[in-house]
């Protein structure tokens, strides 16, 4: 481990007040070492008194962002809280939303998934019909290309780039099923569409479609949440979120592809030349700080570990380089394992904040050898009409009272 | 995929009531293709009106299994519903409890941890302290080893098998923290105590605290769930569950092992000679089929994917192989990937029942080359007063009408 001295981890160790060390400690009050705590002194809540369990009373703040203004919205997203976050797999509760009708309350014994269009058998399947089929699960992310708007950075890691989330998606490729339905000659793409009341709708090459696409059930380990598409959804693995279709429906298969408005009008990119990119599905590799990030502050000088998590729609994460300085130098993070093919990857470095003003900021590389941009050069290329897909880097800026801050507010 | 031949996939899509296919389809309700169902009709729930989630409605029942006659237990446990999961990770919600002391509710403000005995210098640590620590994330399985006595085979795979459970835990490698207190020559075992009302000790042998043992404060991603020994805990991969204390409050670094009532008159194995096998750390290689599995029906004959979990506290399964004809033959199941070590791994077999009476079971084999036992050579060499650590083969009878039940009830 880098940088860890013991000096260093001993000035972490910290003491009751007044006290030199554990051993000689006067505790502050009652609930300090040596003394039992008044927990201790009495039975706690009974086993199976929430059969279902839930957070601590004391993390009742660690919850989805919605922006104050979106409440009354259907069409509308809140963000995970990564700043409060570990590790890659993001909890079922705090998995990020975005509705466009907001979410049906779907009973899986009625609901249905029909395939038709250019096959030779359509098939309608239930959800049971679904589960008898050979099942595979994956660690994926699931990012919405509008993760952020360059003109929305926010206060929090949350706020700046929290519509993204990785979970471990069960379910039926999506191939075995069409080997099923039996695709004609002149099948290129299928239109997915959701039984939301937006009726959510997007073309998906028929190439995605027979590779890795799945149609899922369940996510870390238990069925989907309403949220996510109970009790059926798309799921394409490192496209663009919008394109995994929840509450699916109906796949059609056609020839050419629909021309939707969540992919003209929608989820495409205006270029300086007035003309717009269009079928930009996947997500290019991106990386952000968790930790320390906006509106944390560091309590003094000394051992900081930076955190943070990368994640690509092309694949698996190599490297994520790390700055302290706003970018004139660079450090590589170490990587956690398992880095899996378009799963969040978590990222540390250990630093030793020497209490002076600083950005620091993080920088992946996937596995095709793309590295994120900065948010300049990403502009450059774009130009000022660009909205979606933005994957700059995000750098915190720290004060020297240890308060972090979005160093583009 | 082995036996998917189109035919066998096409009886499994189910089509509505007197429809050949779905495009002939005249719908049964209103809620089948092509009609639109009542949901997509109207608006859903606006987005953020849970802003930490909860599972639909319609998964009400699937929670965590309490034995009717422990309701009013504070020494008790609840088990993992596993034949209602999919994949390795087990949602925190679902994850199985064993308390001794009920749950005790802790201020995570007033928590401290303190390590002490054989140490250059006693330390006590503050929830803020250790999380600046540098982490580790990692997905390891937990299993209480009571799961279960062989005496005490439940109907479903929960009620059998029910108290495993897996998750991606991070936190403080406790070799760090150690190295920050600086071991004194004669230290050789840690005494874990938690702050819950049972206190609940036991002896840790300083090899395996050096090794992989972490002080947990995150469990799939977010903080620790109050039953889960919220704010932080121990975490010995492949150890018996009990030895990973909840609620840590103190570390003892000692230079003889405490003999405390968990690892003396509990958590040992008598043996046939009068003897209790004692400090049996390790959980050894197990798996368990969870679909189909007991209470479970088979809606008749044919394509049936047999999927279980697998795993060993010696590190990676390599191998679970599944037969369908109470032993007398095995097949080798598919490994989903990623296979890590001490974690769950899922395994599949695709398989045609002919419809016939059946009993199936799986078999697990870790990097060792252990070999999972059937339950007769576990008792020939253990005999009958043993209780802990049953490792055996769990097999399931399925009746000419498609019920599974458990084979030894």
């Amino acid at each position: 481990m880098v940088g860890l001295a013991g000096a260093a981890g001993t000035a972490l160790a910290q003491q009751p007040p007044g006290a030199a060390s554990a051993s000689a400690a006067t505790p502050a009050s009652g609930n300090l070492p040596p003394a039992v705590p008044e927990w201790t002194g009495k039975p706690g809540a009974p086993t199976g008194g929430k059969l279902y369990g839930v957070p601590s009373l004391y993390e009742k703040d660690v919850v989805r962002h919605l922006r104050s203004t979106d409440k009354q919205y259907f069409s509308s997203s809140t963000r995970t809280p990564l700043q409060e976050l570990d590790g890659i797999i993001t909890p079922n509760g705090l998995f990020y939303e975005r509705h466009h009708g907001g979410v049906p309350e779907i009973d899986p014994a009625q609901h249905r998934l029909m395939v038709h269009g250019l096959v030779e058998r359509p098939l309608v399947f239930t959800m049971e019909a679904l589960r008898r089929f050979p099942s595979e699960s994956h660690i994926y992310f699931l990012e919405c290309s509008g993760n952020p708007s360059y003109t929305a950075y926010g206060k929090t890691a949350a706020e700046a780039n929290g519509l993204v989330s990785c979970a471990e998606w069960t379910g039926v490729p999506l191939k075995t099923v069409l080997e099923e339905a039996g695709l004609k000659k002149d099948a290129k793409w299928i239109i997915a569409e959701g039984a939301d009341a937006a009726a959510m709708n997007r073309s998906i090459p028929i190439e995605k479609c027979l590779d890795d696409a799945m149609l899922v059930y369940s996510q870390n380990g238990e069925r989907l949440r309403p949220e996510q598409g109970y009790p059926v959804r798309l799921l394409l693995p490192g496209y663009e979120g919008n394109m995994s279709i929840k509450w699916l429906r109906r796949l059609h298969v056609v020839a050419e592809p629909a021309y939707t408005r969540e992919e003209t009008s929608k989820y495409t990119d205006l270029m300086p030349d007035g003309k717009a990119r269009k079928f930009s599905f996947y997500m290019e590799a991106k990386s952000i700080i968790t930790a320390p990030s906006g509106m944390q502050r560091l309590p003094g000088p000394g051992f900081c570990e930076i955190r943070g998590i990368a994640w690509s729609g092309h694949g698996k994460i190599t490297r994520v380089d790390v700055s302290v300085d706003n970018g004139q130098t660079w450090q590589e993070a170490r990587l956690q394992d398992p880095v899996l093919t378009r799963a969040i990857t978590r990222f540390r470095l250990p630093w030793r904040w020497d209490g002076s003003p600083a950005v620091i900021m993080s920088r992946a590389t996937d596995e095709t050898g793309y590295v994120q941009p900065a948010l300049e050069d990403l502009l450059a290329v774009r130009g000022p009409n660009y909205f979606y897909h933005n994957n700059a880097m995000t750098p915190w800026r720290i004060a020297e009272s240890g308060e972090v801050t979005n160093a583009r507010l």
